[in-house]
């Protein structure tokens, strides 16, 4: 299937006018989403990897697929021979490729609705050198080939209450609109799903594991859009919408009011006069201002070439939102909410480690959770299997038992041995591994609730670890509590604090191919930014500051052998120093996230007394807060785990 | 006498054509030295601030002077109340401000024989937005109000043997006009000192404690061109120059020479034929390519406005000069005299140690080096008197007794106790402060010797330190070890390690305001990149490479108490680690300087094992490497200073 796919896109650029050199096919659907439903999935069609970053360009004669290296082993293993991998960080970027493999004059085609404009500037920038075009093709070519392409999504858009969002959508356009005057801009074109779903205080289901509505907004100083299909919207979300002064046009209508936006010419239903009150109350004496704020705001990470193509060029004021911040900036009701959740998602995590435990026990005669000894595979005892697919599904049961679970924040990662090697991994029910005593086990996973998105990883063993699988595990362990336990000036961003994650790694010759941290939603997308822990500095190098999210996972990862990855959500917060030298204000971590780690793997030898001290005091937390979510044998068995260490 | 030269800098500036609405006067000389000699101090001279860093914006209402955090002290005190300090860091940069405070169309000169091009280039973007211009004055102005100038230094240049230098000039010079054809370039223009001199095997006297001469070189691939006073270059360097095929040329004559250059008509005196070969050696047919290798190399950071404007700007090649790499990539023969040259300064300043020890205690009673207790301050003993600068010269003493001595790789800081918080402190006979049994005392010095240039800073407290300013000590350790002690991987820039040093500081809310690193030359410049160690990310971001040097030295600095840091030399080598994750090749540092650190003032409950077993070895290894260079006495003292220490 996979080679008639690319023989029909062959001879769909052969056809095309101007013919296409070259097709570009972004993972990205018309929001720049890191996750997309499955109708987006072109890039997976096409290329038959289903990691969720990366880009495939097919040519006349080659078809080539460009990831990161979290996703290495699993493009190798999903790739056709048809398809050559190429490798972020090792092998040339796509535009450099494109620049130095093809012809002078090459066209380029790409869909302008799945490139973003900072991309696609870069490219056409790189392209130049050999008069290389990018081609905006006017429909999208996957799309023509795609003939089992899934239906449109009908799901409806639901209001987030005031309880969960902690902020009015009318409080944040005010804000927002504050930000317009102040920046001379009179319009924002906002195209990133989760913003339009913070700011307007609203959720979906169009794309998994991200409660989010495919909607473009549209906020001016007048007027506030939302672009969704209507069928989507049901007269009482219409009518919250409608009391919010945000008006519902349809999805499709984006395009000619993005051009409409450009000529002035974008009216609103709603009575001028009213929201003319909105912006006088936001600035003030705006109205001499206002004449010269004659510029639209365009994120260019974010929006697509498409929609900025519609705009007068010359008056965009390219930067990134301030959504990004507004929304990273965790309000005190969102706080409390991601802690709740947290903590009930901490205990469907032990209770998972408490069945899973036993399983290994009873099933494969594991040593267990707690004994490290040889394991005795009494295979009489075989009356079930357990797969990372099978055991995964039970997590999610105790996670669906919980108050407020919405569903899983990102497919979970399952993986015993060499799996877990596979950064992203994915298990398929059909072909995933078999539970393994003599293995490591990796579990990275979250879950959507409505007060808050969690992101968790523990690896664990239920046998006899080896001593080298125990050195690794006990420094990535302390990686993550170094990182955790840092403090830093006002200022500091997470690309200077990433190194302390990997020193201890560092001291062995072992490192990660990923970043350190992301930022979380509050029952929004598992990853948002605009802050990150990276030794990549970042395009936008937002500071760390108090009330954002951001998790701490450093990993190790041994191809064919085991992966090891440790992850809690922090919150920034201001530090108790004794001193503020320089008058900057410190801030440290607050982790949010409770599940205890695995004794057994420990190489007490490696942790010096300060963590030490740092894991005795997280365990005795983890079995104050999760107690009353445990019952009596869930709760002895947490007691044993999170007994204190003595170094 | 400043008041009056800001009167006839004003009227020089009034009377200008154009009028000049403001002038600049940076620190570099024409070579953009960091430190300059006493004919070029034109910014101390009009500024009345010696520190080494800084730059003097002169209005018709305002003198300015912007400095960076190692000066805000010292800048306070010497700048008279007509100047205002401008805190790097903290106020608007010169251009902003410029381009803020002056009006439009203003008119703002500077020599441009003292501005890189790269800073040039930013201010004129950023003086575009008001239609403000950067006149270039065809004289300096400074010069002209400056009546007690200092005469030209007629210094000799004289030939640094292969027996230090470790390679030819004849090898040093192939090895670039490689790069020269690799980069499609048909010369270079190198204008900094240590490049130079580094380049042509020669040193000499012209600035204060850098043994360079001022001299510009032009390398084409045919020929070498030395520009220099040539009354400093004796027959006998004069031959070895000729027998390097190097020609010399006098230094006014770079500036036609460029014009020359720049219309392919500067000619050798020497054969072509010669040369041809010399290149026919290097690269490999080469001749075709020689016609398209049209471009002239200049260093954007490096050289000046003024050589640049003479050229051909659509043929320039503006990237970091090769030399400032080639350089700090030390030989063997560099690394062995480096180690050398560390071995017996070390010597020096132990020797300077005991001495101290014992005058602390005969002079003011103190308790000493050892023994912590209360002093008692024996007046009736007080025969003698012992200042910051009387101490430094008997530092100096010590050094000079040394071989291959030198001079001074930079002014000796030498502090007591609110002096040390001033990072650059340069204490004056007459003004400077005596030493106080019961004050902390920095000193932060280094020698050139024919085999390598030296740096260390220690703190020593000879009385009863107090227990913050015991935790301060600690903590500065800390970051001194964890840094030392960091393993990475190839690529790592200083920029990402900088916070390793930081993070014990941080945790307390305490910091310091200066980079952590910089290069040391083999008998050349005390800093000299391309590489560092700094919170700020560099311009050019040089990872880290086996045998680059650079130092370890962070700081602590509490105003008006006392300041701390801890200075070692570190060179860059391939570290032994168990795994090669990535197969990227794991680094390590090893320390270079000996000298030991001072037991009394460690909080032995702040450091970690790996920490104490650190300075156990370093210890040991102290007592061992400069036991053959004491005598018994100090011998005695230096194994008690270094007994291991039981955490």
């Amino acid at each position: 299937m996979a080679e008639e796919t690319l023989a029909a896109l062959r001879s769909l650029m052969a056809s095309h006018f101007p013919p296409l050199d070259a097709l570009v096919v972004p993972s990205e659907d018309y929001h720049q989403s890191e996750y997309v439903s499955a109708r987006d999935a072109r890039r997976e069609f096409v290329s038959g990897f289903t990691g969720s970053a990366g880009l495939a360009l097919i040519t006349a004669n080659e078809a080539l697929l460009w990831t990161d290296g979290r996703y290495f082993l699993q493009a190798e293993q999903q790739l056709s021979n048809q398809w050559k991998l190429m490798r972020m960080g090792e092998d040339p970027v796509v535009d450099i490729w494109m620049a130095d493999n093809l012809p002078s004059d090459a066209a380029i085609g790409v869909d302008p609705w799945c490139i973003s404009v900072d991309t696609a500037q870069k490219w056409e920038h790189a392209l130049a050198k050999k008069r290389q075009k990018l081609i905006q093709t006017t429909t999208n070519l996957v799309d023509e080939v795609w003939a089992s392409r899934p239906p449109h999504e009908a799901n409806p858009v639901v209001v987030h209450p005031l309880e969960f969002a902690g902020r009015s959508a009318e409080d944040k356009l005010k804000e927002l609109r504050e930000k317009l005057v102040q920046e001379k801009t009179r319009a924002i074109i906002l195209t990133a799903l989760d913003e339009v779903a913070w700011l307007y205080n609203i959720r979906g289901s169009d794309v998994s594991y991200n409660p989010v509505v495919h909607a473009f907004a549209i906020v001016t100083s007048a007027a506030a859009f939302f672009y969704v299909d209507k069928r989507k919207v049901s007269s009482e979300v219409s009518s919250y919408l409608e009391k919010n002064g945000i008006e519902v046009r349809d999805y499709g209508e984006v395009s000619s009011d993005a051009a409409l936006l450009a000529s002035d010419q974008l009216t609103s239903a709603h009575s001028a006069k009213e929201t003319a009150n909105v912006i006088s109350k936001a600035g003030s004496d705006n109205s001499a201002e206002k004449s010269s704020n004659d510029l639209i705001w365009v994120d260019p990470g974010t929006c697509c070439f498409a929609l900025y193509s519609k705009l007068n060029l010359d008056k965009v004021f390219l930067r990134s939102s301030p959504l990004a911040l507004a929304k990273a900036l965790k309000n005190p009701v969102e706080i409390e909410g991601l802690k709740n959740a947290h903590i009930r998602d901490g205990a469907a995590v032990v209770q998972y480690l408490v069945w899973l435990d036993k399983q290994m026990q009873v099933i494969y005669g594991a040593s267990g959770y707690f004994m490290e000894s040889e394991t005795n595979r009494k295979d009489q005892l075989r009356t079930a299997k357990l797969t990372e697919v099978s055991v995964s599904d039970k997590l999610e049961e105790f996670r669906a038992s919980k108050e407020h679970f919405r569903g899983l924040s990102f497919p979970t990662i399952s993986s015993v041995g060499p799996n877990g090697a596979i950064i992203h991994y994915s298990p398929e029910a059909e072909t995933c591994a078999e539970l393994d005593p003599n293995s490591m086990y990796l579990f990275d996973s979250g879950a959507q609730y409505l007060d808050g998105t969690t992101d968790i990883t523990r690896t664990v063993h239920f046998g006899n670890p080896t001593s080298h699988e125990k050195a690794c595990y006990t420094a990535v362990l302390k990686g993550h509590i170094d990182l955790g336990n840092a403090r830093f000036p006002n200022g500091t961003t997470g690309h200077i604090l990433d190194v302390l994650a990997r020193v201890p790694l560092w001291k062995n010759g072992l490192d990660y191919r990923h970043g350190t941290g992301h930022g979380i939603g509050s029952y929004l997308n598992v990853h948002e930014g605009p802050h990150q822990i990276s030794f990549r500095p970042a395009a936008r190098n937002v500071p760390l500051q108090p009330t954002m999210t951001v998790t701490d996972e450093p990993g190790y990862y041994e191809d064919g052998n085991f992966g090891i990855r440790l992850e809690n959500v922090l919150i920034i917060k201001e530090a108790d120093t004794k001193f503020n030298f320089g008058d900057k204000g410190y801030l440290a971590f607050e982790h949010i996230t409770w599940a205890p780690y695995q004794r057994k793997l420990m190489d007490l030898s490696l942790l010096v007394p300060e963590e030490i001290q740092w894991l005795n005091n997280y365990h005795s937390r983890c079995r104050e807060i999760l107690a009353p979510y445990l019952n009596a044998s869930e709760l002895e068995w947490l007691k044993k785990a999170t007994e204190p260490i003595v170094g």
